[in-house]
Order: C-alpha cells, then structure tokens, then sequence
C-alpha cells in the first residue's frame, strides 16, 4: 500500500494514495492499527509528510561507498545522530537555508532511505527486527556541514537540526510491499543533474541490524523513523564542492517507493 | 507554583503541587494554557515526570569545572546532543543498567538543570530568552560512557540514549519563582555521599544564551527539554573512576527547586 497524507479543499487531513499530482483515494482505518482502502477520491491541496515521527534517528556513514568519500573508516558499529522533530517537512516544501549558515554556503542534501517503526521494538534480533517496520520513504538529511563539523564541537546535532531539514515522503509504501529493503536503488537529483547514485545492498549495516541495534534496551516507538545513511554524491565530497543554493531543485528517488521532491529558499527572519 | 504529576488511586493523571511525599492538591487548567490552584486534595499512587516532553536537547561541557574536569577545552559555542524522548523516567523509577553494558561498569550519573520551554521559541534574542521558559525542574542526564566516547564513534547519542535516562522531576518549578535561574547551587549525592557540588553561576553559557543558540532558525515547542550541562563529580572522572552499580540510589537536587530521586538496578532482558 502506498500511504500518503494531505489536505482536502476543506483543509482536513487524510491519509491516501495517490492518483496523480493533485487527487488521493482516501485511506480508512489508522496509521499504526491498519488503514483500508476506500473509493473515495479526494482533490489534494497539499501533499503533507507521510507520518508524525515521534523520535528520528541517523545513521552515519552507512554506505561503503559514501565513508570512502568522506575519507572516514568503515565504522565498527552504526553512528548514531539524531534530528528533532521539528525538522519534519512536507513534499514540496521549501529546503530553508538558515540564517545562521552565516560564513557561506554549506547545506547540503543527503538522499535516504527511511524507515517507520510500526511496531515497538525492543531488544529484538537481527531476524526479527524487520516485523516491527510499517513502511519506506524517502528522505532528505539536510545538514549544514560547517555546523555539523566544525561549530558542533564534534558532535553533527546542531548541523542536522534546523527547522524544513528533514522532508520525507511523497509516500510510506507498507513493508509488504518491500520483502527486501537491500536491494534498492536510492539516487538524488539536483537541478536535473544526478548528483547521488547509490543502491541499498552497499549498506555496511542492514536495515533489519540498524534496527536490533537501535532497540538494544531501547524502545523503538510507534513512529520511529531510523534515516539509514546516504550514498556517495553529497555536495561536501564533490571537486569542487556544490552545496544547495536559492532556487536549486533536489529530488530523492527511491526505487519502488518514488520521489521526494523540495525546492531550495534562501532563509528570512 | 509547583508542578507535579501524578497518578491517583482511580488510575487518573493530574498535575498537582504535592503536599507531602503522598499527597497533591490538584492543578486545573492546562499546563502550556495555565494552570490554576484548587483544593482537591488527592492521594498520590504514583509520581511521574511532570512533563512529556517532545525533544529533549542536552548540552556538553557546560560548566567550567565540569569542562576541566574531563580535561576538555571551554567550548567556543554550546556543544549540543540529544535524548530520545523514550529515556524519559518517573521519579523514583529505577535507572536500568543496560544489557548493552556488557564489557563492565559505565553507567553514570550527571546532576542537571532542566529547562522546560513553554512558548515556542525560534530566532529568540537573548534579553527575550527567558521569556519562552515555562519552568525549571532537576534531571539526570544518565550517560553509558563506552557507549558515548568508544562505540559511538564519536557521537554521544547512543550512550544517551537507553531507556530510563532521563529522570526528570520530583516538581517542574514555575519560572516566575525563580527570576535567576543563574543563581542555583546544583548538587548529585550517591548513597548518602556528596558527589557532585556546583553553581549554575559557573555555566559557561548561561541559560537565555542557550535558548538563544537553539532557537537559531529552530523552533523550540512548547514540551522542549533542555538540559543544560552537568558540574564537576561525575563518575568517570572521580580517582578511581566510580560507575553506577545495582541497588545505588542517586538523589540530585537543585535549590529552590528540590530533589529527584532515583535507585540504579541491574537490567534484566
């Protein structure tokens, strides 16, 4: 099931699937007890993300590919950062270049599978951890790099966490649909040019591993969302580097999940 | 006023200001609207966090003589992780050592002032600052070491982040109660022995100037926790080190606000 979430002419909020670029059959049911299909069409005035996370997880250099650009060293274990909540946004929302970003240019995007808890997981195995997903997205982890490496003090949090810098969407397509999530293709687009080509089985940790190490006496709410690594591409490792600019267009494309599209918007008080 | 929260004999939740260690007079209204005195009297089954919070931010190395005492430099800007808000715990609820602890003692206590925004902040100054604080309340930022410095490759979170680390309570103190939240004398006893002594007058950057730092193109919700850094004493600098241990009971305690207490207790699968 593809599961998205939007506005109608009346300003309510449903959940639906797709028909095209402005029109949803609406979802019955809820999020985490199960949604049904419905024939009722709606007009879209707004596409929304997808869920509400409750807690957002990152995962650093997860791709064999991408820790060799950077120049990092294949990590021993999964790096965890995390984002805060409000750095959800919407599809189509503008990618804001914060004002803090003071000394020039340094946001930077970041194409990512992203994964939804559906069931709390704690302490679960490897073999295990798949049943607790509800579904995929794509994701976007902006990151101001200057914030994240060197004005963080070593820690990325402050360079992750400006509000619009985790857009996610257009759709959570439901695990079933996704028997294995290590076999997909994740590429970005920036300006129509592919600027990130990389593909789920370079994953260094898997899904099902990230999630029994996430949930090690740790609960792994309803609404969890784990960001599980970016492939090779991002602007920082690029010659020169190319980092987001006002007016730039970044798509994130997830094979049998779709795209996330966002504009990029020079920031205002 | 003094906001608890609590559980009743009928299994209801209230905010109340206690009266004692097993009764509250009930507060009505609501907490981020205002909340107004009563005279119900109620018996207290339970206390919990007086608060649920939807980020949880922690600060690094914010007290001077923390700062040397781990032999780290003063911080040129605020060094800022997070908790998921899952490690969320009651007062009086055990802090579990994790089965993820494997290779031997970690787990430490750090004494903190929490700070609770209650009007959203975003691109605050800092002479506006304290003007976004619904209160203040004590917390314990609980803190796997291995986890944070050794297996985190860097990043603190995960050893931030098990379930039940971070006690906050007994009360969320109004702000209007404490005009100068710079002049607090912060304290975290073991068993019975001082551990940690220290002054909110030796943070390096005072709380207004944190809200400030956060709020940079980042909006703060109302339920934003802000921990704001630990004092000198913390177990893994003290000769020998000195980690949390089954059965241990940590009290941390801030003037004018009161104590938390929790007791440590071995995890079981």
């Amino acid at each position: 099931m593809k599961i998205a979430r939007f506005v109608d002419p009346q300003g309510t909020i449903h959940f639906g699937t797709p028909i095209d670029t402005h029109r949803a059959r609406r979802l019955g049911g809820q999020l985490y007890g199960g949604l049904t299909e419905t024939d009722d069409e709606f007009t879209v005035t707004r596409w929304l993300a997808p869920i509400l996370p409750v807690n957002i997880y990152g995962i650093g250099l997860n791709y064999r590919a991408h820790a060799a650009e950077t120049g990092a060293a294949i990590p021993a274990q999964p790096v965890v950062f995390m984002k805060p909540t409000t750095t959800l946004a919407d599809p189509g929302a503008p990618i804001p270049l914060p004002l803090a970003c003071e000394h020039g240019p340094e946001v930077d995007y970041e194409a990512e599978l992203a994964v939804v808890i559906g069931r709390a997981a704690r302490n679960v195995t490897v073999a295990a951890a798949l049943d607790h997903v509800l579904g995929y997205s794509c994701a976007n982890d902006v990151s101001a790099r200057r914030w994240q490496k060197v004005d963080g003090a070593g820690q990325w949090i402050r360079g992750k966490s400006f509000d619009g810098f985790c857009p996610l969407g257009l759709v959570l397509v439901s695990a079933d649909e996704i028997p294995d999530p290590q076999n997909l293709a994740v590429t970005c687009t920036l300006n129509g040019e592919r600027v990130q080509t990389g593909h789920t089985s370079d994953m260094i940790f898997s899904i099902a591993e990230l999630i029994a190490f996430l949930s090690r006496d740790t609960t792994l709410l309803p609404g969890t969302i784990i960001l599980t690594g970016t492939p090779p591409g991002v602007g920082m490792a690029r010659k020169p580097p190319r980092f987001l600019a006002d007016g730039d267009q970044v798509v994130v494309e997830i094979e049998r999940i779709g795209a996330l599209a966002n504009p990029v918007m020079a920031a205002s008080a």
